[in-house]
């Protein structure tokens, strides 16, 4: 096939193919999965091919919110590059964004833009770490590839196991950062408690808003104690949960009370464009240190995360997300029940996930999922982003689709032969 | 003035008031400088209150290296936008940029894309470490406001010195890193050897293409010793002087054998684009290290950089350049001779640069140079970024102003009242 030829001749001149790992192909079939797109409208894709696909798997990681290619985002995106993007002078939006940011994040005052989560990431810890003597991190869930974090497989490379990537090797990561970061179990108030007993050094706490649960009211508890107690600087990672259920963070929605939060990726409805917001005490200090890049002051971004955020607010965008998303996830959990199949499903209805319940063969029936579903002319896995573009008659298709689908899956699941010839999907590679 | 207003808003919610020291207002004038733009073409600005302005100074900071809003670039973007930006499969023109450059890099096989400079030169650091034991570095000249680079402080607040800022305090960098880092001084090739005699530990080498003047005979001999003898990996930084001066880095003017080149800034005319571009032999490792971020795969900075490309090739937009830079250094120094005003430039064509040389009197005479530039309608300083749309017109019409100004600049040489009464402009805050 035309785009597997491509992608073997990307591998060979881009490490790993390309610059993300959440959209390398075999993280979804080892082989098949269409790789690249043409064109992309709504929840439509065009493969090179031009074949049609609906997307009901990850809609750009999270980032098209609303869609691809929506309208009103993209007309205003289009009006600024005719008036120029990055110049000698700044760009009004900087200063407006951060003003319409800091109406939804009550607790903050300050806000700094950068382009990508990782990035913005660093500077939050950056940031925490210029308020705090106590500069080691205890930290939960994913907060990309930047050594700060990376480090937390120094000391253990089983340390990001539960967090990122299995057994990763932190090569090319200085040594000397060693134990600066603990891992810590998400929800686990107990370990939480332990910790910051034992490290004394430990000043700051890095947690994601949602990943596969909300955070525990016990949880919270113990975080808003730790930092009247033990002053700790408390930074949020909303780059993936963020503006999906609330507008800002599902911090907001637990009673968190952050320091720092970080936003990315739905934003700028796949615009690049982040924010590192704060507390005004937290964040002044962050003219002192130097931090600053030349591709953060570029305009677009800007004006892209305006007009999606007032898209959003007019339209009451999370509320839809989180009614579809809780529609698609009790779907599937019906359909399941209908032919006696085993699954999990997650509560973040914005952010729906299902896991198959089969020991060894878990992997193997996620992947004949994602091959039966591209069969039928959708990309689809066990998780999805739910945008304001997946409709409740598209919604209402897919389910139908998911029932013949899951139908035949349990059928197959009688066939061990069959089962074992399946070849699973690599989630890291 | 309305924009000065806004301006100290913004101050108050973005530490910084934006996100690059290189465009806040008091590098150039402590006040009146017009701030923010509303509309640009080519080398003309609008400001917010509509005066049309022609911009002989910073130029988005290198990026808009063809002029702002160039219609063929634009054209291209706007049709991507379009036809989706950021989907769940990948941008084909990831990997027709990666191809392309390696065009212009013989050296090279194997290319990684980020957005901004300094989280490309974060990726290049990783990199290189990954490929050495000897993870310390030896550098030279301004990478960034990353943890690797703001670590030189660490051991000494004045090392970074004559590459960054003054006195710099590397607040909220994590002190395992002293001594992690060590400054040299561009093209002092004893320095260079000596530091890699007495640090065993040094492995790496970090460079600018140019800033000031170019790598001599010497320090190129040096570094490409070095590069056998002690096994050392050379990067070269050319996110400023990249693609200005030759397609592709000053590197190959100088004899230089870089094992990574990292590029930024010009590569996309503004649209926020970086690469990574190295040897097969220490790229490849990058794929066993984790380095991954949902934002470089947005397809707006590849096809930006695509059509940058073409452009520049069949204009041939770097010989231009560096022709009209010239005729500008040689404008300057002949018009100074003129009003006999002392004055140095240096010798960088594509990035002008001149400096009175009147004691503690420079940086207040720099300053009236732009006020009275301003009052023309120049936005001007004493250092400026070439662009293909500085036509040979617009340049004349420049240096006619040059004269008028240097003239004045020499009649208030002579009035110490009026010269101790200007308000330097501050570099740093």
């Amino acid at each position: 096939m035309k785009y597997q030829k491509i992608w073997e001749k990307a591998e060979k001149i881009i490490p790993g193919g390309n610059g993300l790992l959440s959209k390398r192909p075999k993280r979804f079939l080892i082989s098949g999965w269409p790789i690249y797109f043409k064109k992309a409208k709504g929840i439509y894709l065009w493969t090179l091919d031009d074949k049609k696909l609906i997307d009901f798997s990850i809609m750009g990681i999270g980032t098209a919110i609303l869609g691809y290619s929506n309208n009103k985002i993209d007309t205003k995106v289009k009006l600024a590059i005719d008036n120029g993007i990055n110049t000698t002078l700044n760009s009004i939006e900087e200063y407006q964004l951060a003003k319409e940011i800091l109406k939804y994040d009550k607790f903050a005052r300050q806000v700094k833009f950068a382009k990508g989560g990782g990035e913005a990431m660093s500077m939050a810890i950056r940031i925490a770490r210029s308020n705090s003597k106590k500069y080691k991190v205890v930290f939960s869930g994913y907060h990309g590839w930047h050594d700060w974090y990376i480090s937390a497989n120094l000391a253990n490379t089983k340390n990001l196991n539960n967090h990122l990537l299995k057994n990763l090797k932190p090569i090319g990561v200085p040594k000397n950062l060693r134990n600066s970061i603990i891992p810590l179990k998400f929800n686990d108030h107990n370990q939480l408690k332990n910790i910051f007993k034992k490290n004394k050094d430990a000043g700051i706490l890095v947690i994601e808003g949602a990943r596969d649960s909300y955070p525990s009211k016990n949880f919270v508890r113990e975080i808003n104690k730790l930092k009247i107690k033990n002053k700790v600087i408390v930074i949020v990672d909303e780059i993936t949960s963020g503006w999906r259920e609330t507008l800002g963070g599902i911090y907001k929605k637990v009673g968190l009370d952050p320091d720092i939060v970080v936003y990315g990726k739905a934003l700028g409805n796949g615009y690049p464009i982040s924010a590192v917001v704060g507390k005004k005490s937290i964040m002044k200090i962050s003219n002192q240190t130097f931090i600053s890049s030349t591709a953060w002051t570029e305009r677009i971004g800007f004006v892209a995360a305006l007009e999606t955020i007032k898209f959003m607010r007019k339209n009451n965008v999370p509320k839809i997300i989180k009614a579809r998303g809780k529609k698609i996830i009790d779907g599937w959990k019906l359909t399941a029940q209908k032919y006696n199949l085993k699954i999990k499903t997650n509560d973040i209805y914005s952010m729906p996930k299902f896991s198959f319940d089969y020991f060894n063969n878990n992997e193997k029936l996620h992947t004949l999922f994602t091959k039966l579903m591209l069969e039928k002319g959708y990309l689809s896995t066990n998780y999805m982003f739910v945008t304001y573009s997946h409709s409740i008659k598209e919604i209402n298709n897919y389910l139908l689709i998911c029932d013949q689908v899951f139908k035949n899956i349990s059928k197959i699941l009688n066939k061990p032969k069959e089962i074992s010839s399946i070849k699973s999907r690599r989630m890291i590679y």
